[in-house]
């Protein structure tokens, strides 16, 4: 089985379903498998800044549940770059060296990464600066890392968004209203898009393409002359006014408030057309819950086969999801690669296809 | 099979799963099993309003396919009281009668109503006036017809604001979040108090109990100091503020928007104690979708019910369910019966019991 | 708070989902609310014929999760009537002086005992005969304890075979067939009858009404000349055939095998109409899974109010749910009323009304 | 808008979930965009062969909830080569030129046909035969058209495979059990091999992979000298016994049985260990109910870009799903291609690498 490593394993930016799936995986192979010590870092890289570092001990034959757990047992953090990391103080600090020095006080001969482009960005940087044998793993469920088909998260994403989708379309019917969908996704349209179409949107809004008011109530008032008195419209948080301004909504913290696009887009509509609008904002749930499926096995593949890069020497590296088989790329590459819906792609054709109005 | 009649069925208020499942059972057994021609009314007492009435035939071998569907095929409303209807000039017209004599253009021999209380309340007066024959089937997300113990959509209703918080569990865990689900019910904490019990909430809000501020923060320092450094709580829509206030935000046409009772707990949470918190609000999503199976075990027992006693010339009665058993009593006495949440009942016991913090 | 108390739980007879959530219950309640020590006993009674008694620590602050987990982490058998047990040696052997050793070497002050009517009849002979401290809380997918309107696991499992009807309806409609769902619930059909009114049966046969197989066929042929080229039939797993003989399957060690009335039927039917008919048995995923919120929420009151009981020193009680309250009633009362699907009830009445046949 | 077209559409082979939600795509873009004539095809070629053909009109504004209902409103069979068309005689004989005076009768200027690699094959030799337009659209549940990634209909065969699993899991826990679960996927062991990944299986068994008993008792047992007491497995339908024999059962008209290999390794494990075990066979379920979201998205987008195809005048041509874009190839090249597990591929490693016995 090779000589016995010590692993560290952590998950960095916003969480998803899936995330709990690749680190049962991980010890599954690593632990169960070649023998090797895998511990858990708590909250992302500030589990690794602690002195000492804040760890969480993974044994095989306590990870089983964690298959179709949601969310991350390890904890994680989006607050903070380590290199201008916000103290208590109020100053910001470079805290890579203590992330560094955590990992070389734990003794590890390699560490696996779970996170978004921006999370593995920082990530690499660090492992390069100190020399540190890094693995990535992506998730997201924004879909936004290009050089994979799948992200952890998507699916699921996709799957929450779907069913809102599918249950806000009888009670708009029941009462003759157009029902807003507001759907996470950043900057990239993918949730939007493929719920769209997955769950029969009529509108489909998206960061990638500009709307104008005009064209969703145009695609509103159409549905009304052949006889269909309600609209469903999906949002995603990113997309801008037409006036090019983002709506967002925050507290005296920073903290993300309610009353974003999809209420502003809803008080344009009812303004304009005076149809009777009501929004629906399902936030985190989209974030959480039991993995599907597919967002298991591809986080099992992924798990297995970081583990298999370490077990090679293969560092700096990304596992992917290309053709129904892992394959891994260097991690600058992967990262470099930013997939924004494709106006020209398959998804759009299929939604203009479908008569979906994009609002363009 | 006794003499031919023709019956109408009208759907009135809030829409919600469960209502197709009734009118394919009325179908069914009026229809399909004693010969009866059935007339779905259009948007409750609107469609009987109309002249010519707006109907919409009801086939025995075509309504297989409402079991599974939610809204209702005949759409509804709960915009206006007949007895003070809107009409388009601004003024208000009570319209009593011209339902009455839609009623009579139809030709009807009994007419099956289904509504909450407020809407069996108008049903019934009008029935009076018009000495119409009416047999009344509750349905309402809220659960608050007292004489009943379960009235159509409120089991659908409850299972998904279930799974959301199934869902904000583990990425509410992840992040060290509070996170907040605002959920319908109007005056009635029901879904709250049943979704927060089976959800495993641990602060939830209901609008029979006054809740203060400290008292929810204490629940969320408190389990902070057990190691649990996130909060899951559910605030029914009509929740007050510790002040007595009503938290509502209506756009200038009267509708709904975001940013009630939920969003305005997060900000006083967030500003006292500082801690992270996220707002979800399902909306519509609470009234949509495939129907429980109890939602439609019960509206297909309600459904078949209320032709029965059109067929033994028994009016002015409610269907409703008692131990499993369906069982009819007169509306007048139904709709009396008001169910609040009882402070001192088994739901607020088992949520006490459970450390479920009620915010008293 | 009172004085400290030592209580035990255990789970007996066949699993479901919700066990675990009364489990959870309990000790919140008895240990993080009033303080005592609560000991799981392992596999039903078993546990405490063990010398020493195999137990489990349960405490309030590591049971969260079962809240939503199926299955008891208790462990059950339904092997084995203590009073006859049958021991490695071939022999059978009287246990139950074992079993209250096993409560005294415990020190326990009370004994909560989750288990169908058979398994609690045993248990209250136990604890009579051992002057044991029992209270008694009523699970079962049968839903035949007629006591209490709901069994702990009975609406779960009525929402998993009527997901599958759902799921079989198209592909039977798609291909022409007969589509025969054999589902569990022992000598009574509430889950046959249930699951099949809420999932659009076309005929549905219960242990409680004998069939013929002219009856069968002839619905299905009067389908065909509807159109209706396909047809569902939900049997339950104890109905004979016409001739009064049980059709069960068991190999050399007594397990159940597959090909019980499911394919004694379809057998019958194809070759008396030469129908294409196919079988499903979804066997123990009836028993699995996720606890409904319905369950969740009776499995918490129940488990609350089983601990004020002991709280208030009122024993040889079980909990059951009437008209959305916990009762308690006396353990020998509970267990003396049997409900079978009742021939001239609601769910009866509401089968016929639909249309269903159910084979008589 | 080019040109009028008549085009027509039929599905063929087994049926599965998202066949409906293509139609009502290639509905929406051809129709509802492009302004053609759709006409759906009966029975897959029957409807052809059949004089007058066997139609059903297809319009835009009639197929919305096409897109969540589970099978074929065209219906399907998957009975009878045209080649070699068993006649009620009792003879067989080749319709072939039936099927294309069909077409020709119907004056199609093309037809879509949707099918596994079986029916397209026959498709296209009757296409090339008749000098038929045809673009075809791969969808099974099996996912053995390797050209694609995925086929309409595995996806959600796999979501229902795996909450089998999720269910079975923890009722095989609490009672000390072996549970078999037998699922679909003919020759290729796809749905076995993720299903068991996603749900957690202990044991999977595909036809890919010859097992021994002897391999499948040692795992059962040495989970157990683990202090797991219960052990899942997965067995694909085609797997054959150790002795290379294929367990089947049919009756006396040829139709499928129960008592495959579930039910056989079962007795075998049973007889070897004692062990306590027990089958479920999902059957038809696999194929039914509400496809899932990446089903309905993939489906929408080969309706449209099979529609899009047509507009080109590209025919002889096969859609396919292939790094989230669709991908048009010629139809003999994309049959040509059968997609069974990969003994090397990533998902065996990955079962291998989570400690998953596959028999060997």
């Amino acid at each position: 089985m090779g000589e016995m490593k010590r692993i560290g394993i952590l998950t960095s930016g916003g969480d998803c379903a899936g995330l709990n799936a690749i680190i049962r995986a991980v010890v599954c192979r690593a632990a169960g498998g070649y023998g090797w010590k895998v511990m858990g870092i708590r909250q992302a890289t500030q589990g690794l800044m602690s002195d000492p570092p804040q760890i969480m001990a993974l044994e095989p034959d306590k990870v089983d549940h964690l298959l179709t757990m949601g969310g991350t047992i390890l904890g994680t953090t989006n607050k903070g770059d380590p290199f201008a990391f916000p103290m208590p103080d109020g100053t910001v600090r470079d805290r890579s060296e203590d992330i560094i020095a955590g990992y070389r006080q734990l003794g590890l001969d390699a560490i696996i990464g779970i996170g978004g482009d921006g999370s593995l960005a920082i990530l690499r940087r660090i492992a390069q600066q100190g020399d540190l044998n890094l693995v990535a793993i992506p998730k997201t469920i924004d879909n936004d890392i290009g050089i994979t088909e799948n992200s952890i998260g998507f699916d699921t994403a996709v799957n929450i968004a779907t069913e809102a989708l599918d249950r806000l379309h009888f009670t708009a019917a029941s009462h003759s209203r157009v029902m807003i969908l507001e759907v996470m996704g950043r900057d990239a349209g993918h949730i939007a898009i493929s719920a769209g179409i997955a769950g029969g949107a009529d509108v489909v809004l998206i960061p990638e393409i500009a709307y104008t008011l005009e064209n969703v109530c145009q695609q509103i008032q159409e549905r009304q002359s052949q006889g269909k008195n309600y609209c469903l419209i999906v949002v995603s948080e990113a997309v801008c006014t037409p006036d090019g301004e983002t709506v967002t909504n925050t507290n005296a913290l920073g903290q993300c408030r309610l009353g974003g696009i999809g209420q502003h887009l809803a008080d344009q509509i009812s303004a304009c057309i005076g149809a009777e609008t009501r929004v629906t904002v399902l936030g985190h749930t989209q974030r959480g819950g039991i993995p599907s499926p597919l967002d298991r096995l591809t986080a099992s593949a992924f798990g297995v086969a970081a583990v298999e890069l370490i077990a090679e020497g293969l560092y700096d590296r990304m596992v992917t999801w290309q053709n129904r088989q892992v394959v891994s790329v260097p991690i600058a590459e992967a990262i470099s690669y930013y997939r924004a819906v494709d106006p020209n792609g398959t998804l759009v054709k299929t939604a203009r296809g479908l008569g979906i109005c994009l609002g363009d």
